[in-house]
């Protein structure tokens, strides 16, 4: 199927009817001429209440792919089926949106960036921060020359809280399961690449987390090929909330990337003035986010505009994922690319 | 027509397809069964295309009101058609939300409430600052006793800019027109009511407002029947955009509600740190209290819950709007009710 | 004593060592070529503990007139002092510093300005708040056209506790006692003059206060002669400390004066954003208007400076506090200088 | 010498009359009993200037330690003077202050602490940010456990422009020069040692600085002995000016140390709602911070009350100084202490 005009009909099918794949459902089922076909899920319960939601039908795999009407695909299901599913969206065609990340083995993360390059359809990973109101317009304005060259970066990324540990046994690690957006953020920000990595850690919320072999805090540096600077702290666990600020410093000057909050209430009592904590996760932080990106995405499949967070950037966070992973298990810098 | 169930199917016929007949449409037809069945604008362009955005017919007044399927009625048309449209709604027996003022002459207002008393309709006015987030918090907050008992209220309400005199000369002038919804957040946030009034003000931004017999900026001191003082600022034209705050002195604190911003951006440059100006208007600045109102509209139509901004609201601050007019024309305090 | 140049000595007695006093000598001493002489209190024992700390002598106030070298007065004494010693001060052709009022008895102040105006002496009212580095930053900004004509002021001006009802009832009342300075700003910042006022007020925080006459809350209304607005809120009682905020619209933007806290510690905790309350009082909030003010009087003295705070001015508040306490009494708005 | 009571006679000698030296011989001078009787400076005009300004004479180092009645000595003369003029100090059984760092070297510093530690002196060195108003406070309520056990740490240390390249050239390197107070803020807040260093940088703003062997820009983590993490971010030039920040992520919550701004005018334009850039540079922004720290110098030394920034906290942070720099250059990470 090739790309066409706004408004045109475009048949998904949606892969994953859990949390992310029901807003991602939701936000592109609002596009014009948008219809959701089929939701597959081996969780039946889960794929008929987001079917009921859109009119669509529960389906196998199968007939997803069998169906000559689908134009596009958006992957939510977990993450060790995203690059089989990538590979038989490509085969047949078919447009893509996949969540992050691609795959947690790097090779098989290239077969995806290559077949989705040879197929020539729309391929995009969800790195939705880069939709973000506050971030994008940063971007804008860093783009816009308004603090002259950026020079430094720095991240702030922390959770409200660690997630089972069970799932972190198989999240791949922290670096490749919650800086894997962090590192997409660098490589954008900066528009730059990496040189070197140091990364270091330590479980301090959670001793099963360590049992685990997984770390819950780390601190990372990055070294860029024009020597430009990126550190990036993160944590599972913030008490205060989900904490998701950056800031640039170029050479005429900063720009910030805050917290939002609930609501604009300011408290003033005997002992402080208040404000409220930020937005409670990446659901309620992201709302916005979600809504542009899926609009992104819809765009690019039917007006044909390149997509701004390809399989190639999916790569290349994974690559830095891994480079930081090394760099803490064995306690030294690493070099990018070589 | 009585109120019924969650999801129950309700037809519903919008008057005024305007921008915030727009809005209210869009809104109400995404509350499970509603339809918009019917459009009635005489701007038959402007209804035919908000029509066709949710599969309705551009209708006639009677259309409406013959039609016996219909449960609900939007009246987002001048405000001179307000009142002959509630009562009409109401001797139809249909339910009504009508934007904000009921009627410019009190007399017809007072007349409106009690048609939709006697008829047992559910009739809202759109005060959609009470469903803000921000200023709902606020209220919730204090009405959970945070800041002790409420002493003085200060609102600051400040447009980006004039309207056409040609809309003001039809307004109703600037208390009717615009701190309509000051006197409204008065009575919400004080849970009281007005003993005196007392209003100045000036025409400072165009002289042709003065010649239209009205001014652009306003201070009025409210001091109610428990005591407790109220201050509104206003201003037709605030060059920074669209100003809506409050702050509530208690006895234990201070509840302040803010501005919300575009984004959380911050620049640091060589003069200054500089977040964005607030959100440009109130179609920005209300956009979730827009969809809260029309969620608690349909609530109230469907589950019978009391309906939080009635009409006898909307006469209290019209009742206001008339003192403080009265206090600024001729100079002297005003004792309401009197 | 004429003024002279920088450096110069110039010796000092100071009347009252309280609280305002101490500091003021201190100020006052660390200017070049300045000499305490004199403490003169009914309290002897604070008189020698301020004079100790300064090398001067405890004196009566005949001893101080009598003194030829005494080159300027310091009044910090209690209100019903200042206008004979500053009518003496004149008489003697001694310089003057005094602390606001100048006299609870407008006809009194007037004979005072009149007084000090023919002996030529420099005179200066303790209207601090003027040199406080945020509102003269803001008083700067206004004046160079940052945002345009202002247009409108609104003062918020709130103490963190009511003082014993023994003071209040000496105290001239609210309007003369603590809104004096609130006039001053005021005038200060629209630079223009009162055409009408409008006051009303409650007791809200204590019963004996409006027992003893008086008030705790009070809400001002200003109309200018050039048709500007300015709203004053203030209370007697703010739990969460002094609150000194004002802010300008003008036709061009908005300038606001915040508060100031101790620290720039923000804490993020599970429920809230938090940050310092204000600086607890005014001789924290004002330290530095205090040291700034004293350094003004000083350079008037000894260089000829003009003094930025005349007896004029402090008439003209005083006029101001008049004619509001009258719109509370009588409930009416008042016509100011008719 | 021995401590003794508080305001009992002490006797300065103040070597170096340059700008933080006038800034320290004002603050103690401020201190009962204190009087600086000798400022020595190869700059004769300067030392008079100073002396002049407190009553003082001009002296030559010789004369300072050959007067028995000096009872401390303040060092502020450049850094390659240090050493010598703290050993003869101690030799001479002289208290003393002395600014960072102790000395470029690591083995003669060394020698410096032992050698006050011999003589039994009080000997302290100039951190005064652990004196910081904000700093102070933080760092208290951390103490009390408001967020827990600490886990992180970011900070953020930034000047307004580089210094000239000669005094580049002469400083030690940015890790000594610069850097040298982050570590002492890093070893001060989390308590606890550095386990290992990895640092990084570049030179961004002038290319002298590269050709001269150092970088402006650096990126430095932390790991301490007990797993915390540290990342300091440090520039020569932040356009917008001093930059002074920090927080602390602990296990119940966040402390965030903020700049401080001259005034607290906002300005709402039609482009922006803007605060004052950062206090200009470290003689502003740490005004509070050298008084408070000079008067501790003189309780230390008056009352026998135990130094907080000791020779061995100078010590310290010189170690983390030489294994950030050898990091840097040798592109790896370093063990501290190894």
């Amino acid at each position: 199927m090739t790309s066409g005009a706004a408004g045109q009909a475009l048949d998904v099918a949606v892969f994953g009817a859990g949390r992310i794949g029901r807003i991602h459902a939701a936000n592109l089922a609002r596009q014009p001429g948008v219809r959701l076909k089929y939701v597959i899920d081996v969780n039946r319960e889960a794929a008929q209440a987001l079917a009921a939601q859109h009119g669509a039908q529960v389906a196998g795999i199968d007939d997803a792919f069998g169906d000559a009407s689908i134009g596009a695909t958006v992957i939510c299901s977990s993450t060790d089926t995203h690059s089989e599913l990538i590979m038989r969206s490509a085969a047949a065609g078919k447009h893509i949106f996949c969540e992050k990340p691609v795959d947690l083995a790097i090779g098989r993360a290239r077969e995806c960036a290559d077949a989705v390059a040879r197929a020539g359809v729309v391929a995009m990973i969800g790195f939705q921060r880069r939709y973000d109101p506050t971030f994008a317009a940063l971007k804008q304005r860093l783009d816009a020359g308004e603090i002259g060259t950026p020079e430094m970066l720095v991240v702030t990324s922390r959770d409200p809280g660690a997630p089972p540990v069970e799932y972190i046994k198989h999240s791949g690690g922290i670096f490749k399961d919650m800086l894997i957006h962090d590192f997409d953020i660098f490589r954008w920000i900066l528009d730059d690449e990496a040189d070197t990595v140091h990364a270091t850690g330590s479980c301090l919320s959670d001793p099963a987390i360590a049992e685990a072999g997984d770390i819950d805090a780390t601190a990372v540096t990055i070294r860029t090929k024009r020597g430009r600077l990126c550190q990036i702290n993160t944590a599972r666990r913030a008490a205060y909330g989900y904490d998701q600020r950056f800031e640039v410093l170029g050479s005429a000057g900063m720009l910030q990337a805050g917290n939002m909050r609930p609501t604009e209430v300011v408290a003033w009592s005997k002992t402080s003035v208040a404000q409220d904590v930020p937005e409670a996760f990446f659901l309620e932080r992201y709302r916005a986010a979600y809504a542009s990106e899926m609009a992104h995405f819809h765009e690019a499949v039917t007006q044909g505009k390149p997509v701004r967070t390809t399989v190639a950037d999916g790569l290349k966070a994974l690559e830095l994922a891994e480079a930081a992973a090394l760099s803490w298990r064995e306690g030294r810098v690493v070099k990018v690319g070589a």
